[in-house]
């Protein structure tokens, strides 16, 4: 059942190198919008340039958004429809509205109002009702749970762009910065931070190539046990948690957060996202979701290659003061997320360092900003 | 050469009576949120739902937010790069951001940011460096004439969910109504106001199912003159004119609009958008396009099918005080965009006439909100 070689994530089809030459030309160009902003009366915060979502001063507060899609969780969520007859589209759409909103919030923001990006690729795909029923419904209920407005969206047919049978599923969200002081652009992390670890549920939507291609390899494919009782598709489908209630109750009861990461595609590298000179020293590792630790297994990755494309357990990252950390933890706890006081920033260059698994990662591993 | 029916929409293949019924219970389910944005202390203007933006009062100002597809344009951009090896991709981005923004001023909102959603069918489509580089220059260019701030966005490569060689564009954007008197959800429209309408640059980004299945009955396709030294493709590529250069000139001059539509699918049938019994009469017809001429012509259109579903020479409509509608038409021709004081808004049932075409359109012909 075990997969005859490792897989990567470059073998999984996605080509970083190919991608980020544009990327970076993109961001030249972004970065030279700044001015149209100023003619308004109004000035971005440029330490958001990098970060996971633009900020701009409007005066009383900021203004925060973003556009962020989904991925390739669909396909396996079609896939499994056509094996077990059952609907997925609630937790798709869930994972959706949590690739926007756990980025936004990691700038300080209070999301607001969410817009939804469904593209199908054709009118045909509405006419399964029950999926699309269920997409409507978990789409509200995430909206819930994260306290925004769902403003309206688009739902476009668009045949000889996305595949027939297949949608395209994004979500833009905007929220405000307010107080002001909730910024969280960098400037605050500092040598003694405390690094608070929020869990995941499980794959969340990053990973998910590789995902796939391992289920190819398997002989029962997304319905191997990896569990008594837990399909590898049904574990995949478990739909991303939402974090803003988490920085939320942070924000009432007082919290100032120093800086945030949302854990999503490059794994745990993403911890090393701040551009500072820092070292980051974890001493306490979360447990390892079952379906994390299957694909490690299957895909014969050792710990450093797992956490450096996985999330590995941990969704989210606060660094707060020390002295606050145990209370950041049962603030997250009581807004229903597991949450470890899992290591420290340090003084020193920039490394992160996993002690319990003797792996360490350095800003050469990290070229994502 | 000319196409050996006439050829509809709904023979273009967007079937909207199967996307129809999710449309409703998305609008239904997003409109119970409105009490999430209450839980922030905020309230949203609840006239702005089935409008082009949804609008929350955030206290000093109102804030808007809108995500918008380009659709299928970049088919007759793909296909052209074929034919004649040249990249339209400069002229696209400025198609996507203008579906965003032209939109977003119906509101009375001043666009301040844009995300970009570029999403491909693989990595391999970012290896044509020309192409890209095409549509970063592009976007950035619309950003400035616009004067709003690229804030960033996503460019995922979704093999199995985007086609191979296509991409899927959209753009979110936020912006703010500001002062509030610029609010323009519907109900400052009344009976005598005027219309003006402003020059389209050609089929903009709407109808483009119907242009390309045309394509395919022509002899010599997108080759094909329609003028001397215009092909139908080229001109079909013509980008989107931006409206927000004239919806800001107005408000500096002091102009207030009373309401505003942007005509996109639909056609004509858009001047009906407004939810209210008024009676929109047109005494004045803009030119038409040579493009849209040749479209109606090949595809055996009468004005009534014409009118329904392209702009036919305008692209956006704005209702003002009878007494400022010159002035509209000065500041839009000073702001490059050709306008014409076209008609009056009427006490009467809920129809548009065209008069110099003898089209009426009544509230049967427009169920789209």
């Amino acid at each position: 059942m075990s997969a005859p070689t490792p897989l990567t994530y470059d073998q999984a089809g996605v080509n970083y190198d190919l991608i980020d030459p544009l990327k970076v030309s993109a961001q030249r160009a972004a970065a030279a919008t700044a001015l149209n902003v100023a003619q308004h009366g109004f000035t971005e915060v440029k330490a958001s340039r990098g970060e996971s979502a633009y900020v701009v001063d409007v005066g009383p507060f900021y203004m925060a958004s973003i556009v962020e899609c989904l991925g390739t969780k669909t396909l396996v969520a079609d896939d499994m429809a056509k094996l077990t007859g059952k609907s997925y589209y609630a937790g798709i759409a869930q994972d959706t509205i949590a690739m926007a909103v756990n980025d936004l919030i990691t700038v300080g923001a209070t999301p607001l109002v969410v817009q939804a990006y469904w593209a199908a690729g054709g009118s045909a795909w509405f006419e399964d009702a029950v999926r699309a029923q269920e997409l409507v419904k978990g789409w509200k209920a995430a909206c819930d749970v994260c306290q925004v407005a769902w403003g309206g969206g688009e739902t476009p047919a668009l045949a000889g762009i996305v595949e027939d049978g297949r949608i395209d599923l994004a979500a833009s969200c905007t929220g405000i910065v307010n107080p002001k002081t909730r910024l969280s652009v960098g400037d605050q992390l500092a040598a003694g931070d405390a690094i608070v670890l929020l869990a995941s549920s499980g794959i969340h939507a990053n990973g998910l190539s590789l995902a796939r291609k391992l289920a190819e390899r398997l002989p029962q494919g997304y319905l191997t046990e990896i569990e008594p009782g837990l399909s590898y598709g049904e574990a995949l489908l478990a739909p991303t948690a939402l974090y803003s209630p988490v920085t939320e109750a942070l924000a009432r009861a007082g919290i100032t957060v120093h800086y945030s990461a949302n854990i999503t595609g490059h794994g745990w590298r993403k911890l090393l996202r701040h551009p500072g000179e820092l070292t980051y020293r974890i001493r306490t590792v979360p447990p390892v979701p079952a379906v994390l630790k299957f694909i490690q297994q299957q895909c014969h990755q050792d710990d450093r290659e797992a956490y450096s494309t996985l999330n590995m357990g941990a969704g989210f990252a606060l660094f707060v003061p020390p002295e606050q950390a145990d209370e950041v933890v049962r603030i997250a706890e009581a807004a229903g997320i597991a949450a470890w006081h899992a290591g420290a920033v340090e003084a020193g260059p920039k490394r992160l360092f996993i002690e319990p698994l003797g792996i360490e990662f350095s800003d050469a591993d990290l070229q994502l900003r």
